[in-house]
């Protein structure tokens, strides 16, 4: 694969100098900014992560802020999940769908307060769907994207980390939910929460200024914990069944397909756009839908859809896939059509590397 | 710089296979997906670009296409330049700005019937606005990305190319014209336009499938004119004065500030979305604008915005520079504040291989 080349347009991070000084070997690009991928290498980054615990720039994870009397109102305009019991100190992953139920997103809304939301997204310029939704309806709220960068910290060592910079406290941190916690005099929102099935924590970092003290602060820290830069683990992540928008599902794949219907309560979410189209697809059931999948054989990296096929029909697509050092096979998902979804169907992924054998699984591997 | 990582998420183009095969060396993602930045080294691009004729895969300029009884109505909101007499074939810049007046993108939109439009875009997710605005508006427009991938074919000899495989009534096209043009039974819009100063086409290639049959048949045709895989040119944009949206101007900047005050008609762009926030700009005129400088020394690739200081005041910003062979200076361009920005004024910049002279500039190298 080629270089990536420098210029503003791909933003660097409030972490990008650590990131470079820990000897990051790949980046991708995620919101119009740089996302590390490798730094040791994927296998030795992925056995790392499981054993001790990493520190992730996920700067990427952009914010949308809702803020003003109608922020609540939008918030649920743009959802399909029922957000009336959620609390404020609460994070709930809600799809995000446009009015044909297309996803547009896949973040974790942050609730603060009533009138004060933080929508922590995926890789699609969502501020644009929010602010056009917001001028249309003329709302009562302010829509930014305010100076926040999430960083992650994460694997078996995690909360042992997070306690020595940011208090016992932290401990009592509840799955999805988070708190405030002092840094150095900053006030920063801590979630129990992160793109991996290790167990870890987000530090939604105020202030550009204050991402490489919060960073040089973990790494101090936790030196004796064998802490190191870290980065989403495409294996771990497959292997946890972690979706990935743009990759695993896009603007033609319903939630449902996503194998998201539990979080769309199309009946009680009212006034959530989608809602005609999806009540639909909750009523017929998808057609197709993410699936576990194994791969036999040798893969090259996946970088565009591989066709699955049964016989000479085309049944799916895998759109991830890597070798499991943990599994000793290769782990995979993508989209199979329900007549081949089955827990042991076999069927044949064309790589560009020639055919290979495919079994779908009925769970993920964690 | 590190290498870029394979995923599904950064798509492909019809054009990869062709551009791989040319040896492409590095890559930028633009609209989640792959474009070149460099072939034989950026210079050597830049001298056969001036020369010669190239073929670029700007597929990443997807399209949006608005479609129904108010499709022009919707175009007009988006951009503050007045369409009024704009006529099926013509191709206008337009700015695209928020309700705030702050940049989206600044596309070029094509007028193929007063009921369908095509906008070209350049670096952001402007389909969620688009969607947002027509649904908030309850319009009865159909909005959606056609696979439609433009191939730019830019150069000094691009129109004899060009006739070689789309006839000689290309050459009648105008600037900022497009027509339909037969490709092996395919009709696409051909249009003069594109990203250098050096002349060209840009072909919107209708459907993946046809994508390396085009890219092909121009190769095959240009053996004798030295055609060869090319891609936008850092330093021949810059000698011309080309923005790059997310380099030299983001949603913090209005269009007066990039120089682009001559396309906003808010007095009679009736409808169009930030007019009160723009005609207050265009009353006051803008306190800082781009501006093409000139830098002395040696300088680092412009990953950043390099503060641009007159003593110890920060008076701007340089997001774009490059070493140009032909003009034997570092081209580069900024925002300068009102104060600073008279033609002659010199001043420094910091960037991270230490300070520079830099001199403000009446004109760009064109």
């Amino acid at each position: 694969m080629a270089t990536i080349a420098p210029s503003r347009r791909i933003r660097r991070t409030p972490f990008t100098p650590g990131v470079q000084a820990a000897g990051v070997k790949g980046y991708t690009v995620y919101n119009h900014m740089l996302l590390p991928t490798v730094f040791e290498s994927i296998e030795a980054d992925y056995h790392h992560l499981k054993s001790a615990v990493q520190i992730w720039d996920v700067a990427v994870e952009r914010q949308i802020e809702l803020r003003g009397p109608d922020a609540a109102r939008l918030m649920q305009m743009l959802t399909p999940r029922d957000l009336r019991g959620m609390l404020p100190g609460q994070c709930y992953y809600v799809p995000i769908v446009d009015e044909t139920g297309g996803m547009l997103n896949d973040p974790v809304a942050l609730k603060l307060a009533e009138d004060r939301w933080w929508i922590s997204i995926a890789d699609s310029d969502l501020l644009f769907w929010v602010k056009g939704l917001a001028y249309g309806y003329r709302l009562d709220v302010l829509v930014d994207e305010p100076d926040i960068s999430p960083l992650a910290v994460q694997g078996p060592k995690a909360e042992e980390l997070v306690t020595r910079v940011f208090g016992e406290a932290t401990r009592a941190i509840k799955f999805f939910r988070f708190g405030w916690f002092d840094f150095q005099g900053v006030s920063m929102a801590v979630a129990r929460s992160g793109y991996s099935k290790q167990g870890g924590f987000e530090i939604y970092v105020d202030g550009t200024a204050n991402g490489m003290p919060v960073w040089n602060a973990l790494m101090e820290a936790g030196r004796d914990l064998d802490v190191r830069a870290g980065c989403p683990n495409l294996i771990e992540r497959i292997e946890g069944g972690l979706l990935s928008y743009g990759n695993d599902m896009t603007r033609e794949n319903t939630p449902h397909e996503c194998g998201l219907g539990r979080f769309c309560s199309t009946q009680t979410a009212i006034g959530c756009v989608g809602r005609d189209a999806l009540l639909r697809v909750a009523k017929e059931g998808p057609t197709q839908q993410i699936r576990p999948l194994s791969i036999g054989g040798d893969i090259p990296p996946c970088d565009m859809a591989w066709p699955l096929m049964a016989g000479k029909k085309r049944v799916g697509q895998v759109t991830s896939a890597a070798y499991s050092p943990d599994f000793k096979v290769n782990v995979a998902m993508g989209m199979v059509r329900m007549t081949h979804w089955d827990a042991g169907t076999t069927l044949a992924v064309t790589t560009p590397a020639g055919t290979r054998p495919v079994t779908v699984h009925e769970e993920f591997w964690i």
